[in-house]
């Protein structure tokens, strides 16, 4: 195991597939024909996943994740509008500093960082300001693996008649949201989360009426989705220069999405990996930070054992040359440190992680856990 | 050559080596450290080009080359300043637009495409308008392949007390910019052009003066290079996900561009490149649109053919058929083509698609060029 790349059991970047990494073996013109097709695809394929034709656009980005979400908040929240941000986690708190850097007008609302936002959360806060125009939701916050109830939310949000933006980075593709059935104005994703892409590119679906009625809102040029789109519509270019081996390997990663059994088999692979992790970690004492049924199937954050023997860094370099690469906590009060369940790997491999973590832990004399 | 990958005779995305696109086949942890010093040494690699070791430092972004440029001014030009921006170009009047949308106060000094901009001229609008901090200039201006007189502009800048902003997107690694002997304030490139990397990245050096002096100007939060760099210098890592594929192959592009021979062997290269180019089109009668003198050896444009048996579709499409892909013009005023000079392949290349266009245009009974 140590004589190959290891495992990324993180929340991405995250192990690819061999095929989806050869597909970069291929230099495009960004300007071709052919690579524009394979823009589109990859487009029409992450709205067949969101069922948003019709409904929604896609406008693919440069960049991290968080460049997309910059760009959503910056083109799609007027600059008299007020976001209300719900927070339980770094992305949350991110996204409002965030707003705080463009100047948009926003307020909070934070939970801690094992609790969900409730709907009836939401409701409070619509009711008591009437200013807030929107209402921003990280769906599974990264910093734990906590699941917020979208849908719940979502209809709250929709009751009131405020819009709502979804961060959905490391959902997308692993967690069903039906466009169809869940009312909201944008949900930003990126291509090396669970759609097992490279990272490299962010994107963004937004309603075809907000998309429309966004020009000229953005403080940014880079970042100007309603520009980025309209270029895109018109030429079946990027507007700047693409990512192209980073586009054509999310187009490769999105075929195998596919043959795989699109959303409902990557959730039941990574529920699998997920329960395979959590029983796992169980058997060997290592308690899971979140309560299971707020659990979301994309990385799970556990507590660092108590045992003065335990150092994370140590750890890490262990379980690392046996194979698997970890993720280090984000809490601040709390020592922790997280496992990806999400990535190229299955139930077996999951196995193997958490094997190599028992005997890390044996190696290291780490008893009280 | 028509059943092998075309080569890109464009200024980016162009033909990469298989080494470096091999080099993307490892799937890398954002935060394990042997990514943390993959990334230290790029940038470490990019200062030894650049001279700068000292006096600059060098802050990567993810995104394409454009988002670097906005970051730069949004970054570095305070909202008190006023960017006089050089224009010969769609890149120049680019980097106005990003000085427009950013609210930055700017001037602009444009000449024809044809036609460098002079240090004279520069000297005349400073002395014209006090106001002005800061001057941008487009080193190489792709729309053509124009050179600017960057080291007699430099002087005069500085002569003035005044800031100088560098757009080397398309001239880096190829024409030399010696950060001791050319002073400026900051310099733009990205991954995917003369260093030969993939696309998917920039990089901005700045001189450690001014961005000591850049915390809190940014507009943008993952645009803001003082918060990337500060981060960086923190942690060893990026603030948010790099884009991890793209940064290991432009790690093995710079050991070959060392093993080449650096910058002079990279100059040659190209300069041959070129002057293959030029030389062949000329016996074929294609007309170069520039003057010899002002021609960078980074990219060429070309007047379309008279004859009205000429159509660009056609003839990109048969040239493509024969292993070449062109670049379309840019120009508004005048039909042309442009053949670009950079990537992974030589004079012999070059040779091949001189060859090739020659052949296409006798196709197509192309006679009055």
């Amino acid at each position: 195991m140590s004589n190959t790349a290891p495992i990324l059991l993180t929340p991405g970047p995250l192990t690819t597939s061999a095929r989806t990494r050869q597909a970069m073996m291929v230099d495009w013109g960004s300007w071709d024909e052919r690579f524009n097709a394979l823009t589109a695809n990859v487009c029409s394929q992450l709205l067949d996943i969101l069922n948003g034709h019709g409904t929604h656009r896609c406008v693919p980005l440069q960049g991290s994740g968080t460049f997309a979400v910059e760009a959503a908040i910056g083109t799609l929240v007027p600059r008299d509008g007020k976001v209300l941000v719900l927070i339980n986690g770094a992305y949350g708190k991110r996204l409002a500093k965030i707003c705080d850097v463009l100047g948009r007008a926003f307020c909070t609302f934070e939970t801690p960082e094992d609790q969900p936002t409730t709907a009836a959360d939401v409701e409070a806060m619509l009711r008591a300001d009437s200013r807030i125009t929107h209402v921003a939701l990280i769906h599974c916050e990264t910093s734990t693996g906590i699941l917020n109830p979208l849908p719940a939310i979502a209809e709250v949000v929709a009751h009131h008649g405020k819009r709502l933006i979804i961060d959905a980075m490391s959902s997308f593709g692993a967690l069903p949201v039906d466009a169809a059935a869940i009312p909201f104005d944008a949900l930003i994703a990126a291509s090396g989360k669970c759609l097992e892409g490279v990272p490299g590119m962010g994107f963004v679906f937004v309603r075809d009426e907000t998309l429309d009625a966004a020009a000229g809102h953005s403080p940014s040029l880079a970042l100007d989705l309603h520009d980025q789109y309209a270029y895109m519509a018109k030429t079946g270019q990027w507007r700047f220069t693409p990512p192209t081996h980073v586009v054509a390997a999310l187009h490769e990663a999105l075929l195998q999405y596919r043959e795989e059994g699109g959303l409902p088999a990557r959730n039941a692979r990574y529920t699998a990996n997920c329960k395979t992790l959590l029983d796992g970690m169980a058997r060997l004492g290592v308690r899971s930070f979140l309560a299971a049924d707020i659990q979301a199937p994309i990385i799970a954050t556990f507590h660092a054992p108590r045992d003065a023997r335990y150092q994370f860094k140590d750890f890490y370099e262990r379980v690392k040359a046996k194979g698997f690469i970890l993720y280090p906590g984000k809490l601040t009060q709390v020592e922790t440190f997280r496992v990806g369940c999400i990535g190229d790997v299955d139930a077996r491999g999951m196995q193997a992680a958490v094997d190599a973590i028992g005997d890390v832990l044996r190696e290291m004399e780490v008893l009280d856990i």
